[in-house]
């Protein structure tokens, strides 16, 4: 059983500012998804945080962003496939060049915030996101929102030359058409540390997920993303690290 | 007998906002030195000067700079050698990257301009900047001002274990001590293709050039910085160009 | 009779960048919609075209963006009406104290781009940038795109206690329902001077206006939106201030 | 007996990122140094500041910066009298616009970090920073700090025409020349809350304080100040709070 990957969204701190618990939480990852300097991040956090990956044996992953330090890279901005594939790909060699310096390489590329979701809804863009990645070396995976029906992701990325991994969330609840349900919503975000657990071993196990209104789903799951924003999160990211090694070793 | 380089700063539009004619100038130079997006450039401007300096067979450097758009990264702007090792390393990644997904590479790294200024000024400084160059890759030349002693900065480099590259420029007047005239005396800058064109050719063969108070200075030249600004300049470059070439079929 | 005042966009140079034509066209407009910093300008650059405007006594109008500079203003940022708000306000703020610097004032504020478009189609983020015009000072009109039918518009400035004053364009076709017509469309931007003029008469004489598709249309037009980019812009909002001095004395 | 105000720097959150306990410090304060986006806040923050400003009757000054949010204004950044004039004009007019927007009104402008500090050093500088704010408004006083010789900087903003306070700190100790001890020194911040406030009382009575040399300084105080960082910081400004109010009720 391939169980899928933890990846954690890390080196948000900006200048003087700090965000996230990066130390707390990069021992219990596998991926870490390491912003860029458009949405968060600067030279010498991105730095910092390529050592702590290197430390401790966490592939590293691009965390590219639309610009927008103010929005933390959260607002759409409405870009043209080519604008999206250059900044795309300017923020993966800047990573990558900090990566080569400290001897390590990018395993992988997440778009961040309103970037990925905005892949998600428009094949266009997403193609000139691929563009970026494939451009900048073709066996570097894309990570993409996990949906019911992935035939055609997986069919755009054999086109495209390209690897995708589909991500899920083990503390989002879905609606039935396999989307993450609106933070709106009563019940979208999952707080409970046994919930969180137990759709992340569901989702592992390749088991239907139930979405909201009671579809069972099946979600493909390359990696799950996890959370390092704070104690609990951090306490649930250990409480399924835990689980996935009671599964290896079961 | 080898001919120094000719290395022209380019890429310096941003967005919406043209400088420069690089497309003109292109055609004529060795050396491109491409701006990053921190004083000027955009990842678009930087793909579309990747493009053509590729057309032309011309060497890639990257053109670093502090973080100053509005200041066009003229403003010194006080960086400890660590702060200026990380943006250094920041913007040749990026740089980096889009070579790397056109199918070329860099050749080198020029500071642009008050960082090149100050590392000439501040050893440590200095230090920083070569730390960032060799830890991306110790083969890439760094691009520094020469100066009439460049004993020091040659063993600073080979205790680093760094390539440098002294540079000249053509259309400068020079001070007794090797330094660039201010531009604030007059003669300081030669507006007369004949006078560039003898300058160039001069510190092309290695023999001394007079300084503005007579002395005769021995200014070691692997590469002449000239400019693609306007028609003059441009015309100023050609004139260079085919000078050089005259003088390697002599 | 009442002729429409001619409003140009001014003060988009940046640092070392330059753009249009401010000192050429400045003594032909009524009204300089001065950008403030987010899409273009920058504290220097707004102080020069102020002083500009001084000279020429011409009505001053902040020209507030979204925040992107690379994208010159003209890529949506989705914010909410709150956000709009905030940002509109900085704007304003800050080029209305470099006005008082001047011993001048604001006299309207007209949004830029993507911020313009988007507020004529949302209500909502229109409310938003009203709030923002209005808690500065109430009797400052705020520019909006001219449609076939204003009442809406004019009802909603009613209920928040508003000027707004309506812009049409002589060098653009509309739809048939008074929308720009799409740039991508043939004939959708006049480059004609004649036709220029003569669409310009119509529009300040309150005439019907033919769209694309025949319809006759009756856009309100307190102000006619001219462009100073390059000489035959220039050229262009000359002509239409002499057809409107003989209007005026006719 | 006239009390030094106490001011403290507020707002300089960031887009999602928070910095600061602005909200547990405002009620003990007198002056709210608001950051104005260059070195930190936007438009949201500075008005969310305002608005808790507002709430506890605390006057409003402008802290403009160098434009280096990466660098949080903390950096030296080479800048002409006048950008400096015009960045600072540009700033004030930003948050005396939200003032304006919310009904009230800037009281000082306190540039901010390494502003603060070139132009403490700079005499051009410092009178380029005082054109902006006699520009903006002559009855605005300017925050400088004190030294141990008042008097040049007091005639020059006589000739200029300018009020000026000058601010000490409670928390730093102080050289034989009246400037602050360098950080690098042994006991140049003080920890402990009784030193604090004894020389936040030394300093409003007007009283001789000890040099880390052993020399007595003589330093006007318009204004002391303050920290709210973190509970340690906050808890001080309270204690200097109460000493001042025994002072003034003895």
């Amino acid at each position: 059983m391939t169980l899928p990957l933890l990846n954690c969204d890390m080196g948000e701190s900006f200048g003087n500012w700090t965000l996230g618990m990066d130390a707390d939480v990069m021992p219990y990852v596998d991926c870490a998804n390491i912003a860029c300097g458009f949405h968060a991040s600067d030279p010498h956090v991105m730095r910092l945080t390529v050592l702590l990956a290197n430390k401790y044996g966490v592939r590293i992953g691009a965390h590219p962003a639309y610009a927008d330090l103010m929005g933390f890279g959260r607002r759409s901005i409405s870009h043209s496939p080519e604008e999206a594939e250059d900044i795309v790909l300017y923020q993966i060699g800047a990573l990558a060049g900090i990566c080569q310096a400290e001897g390590t390489r990018l395993h992988y590329v997440k778009p961040h915030g309103a970037l990925y979701n905005d892949m998600a809804r428009d094949p266009e863009l997403l193609k000139g996101v691929m563009r970026a990645v494939r451009a900048f070396d073709p066996d570097l995976p894309l990570v993409m929102m996990a949906t019911a029906d992935p035939e055609p992701n997986r069919q755009l990325a054999a086109e495209m030359g390209m690897t995708i991994w589909f991500e899920t969330f083990a503390d989002r609840a879905y609606d039935g058409q396999g989307h993450l349900a609106s933070r709106r919503l009563p019940n979208a975000v999952h707080n409970d540390q046994a919930t969180i657990v137990a759709q992340a071993i569901t989702l592992a196990k390749g088991e239907p997920l139930m979405a909201l209104d009671g579809t069972p789903l099946h979600l493909p799951t390359d990696t799950l993303c996890v959370h390092g924003d704070n104690p609990e999160s951090i306490a649930a990211v250990r409480a399924i690290r835990e689980a996935f090694q009671a599964l290896e070793s079961a």
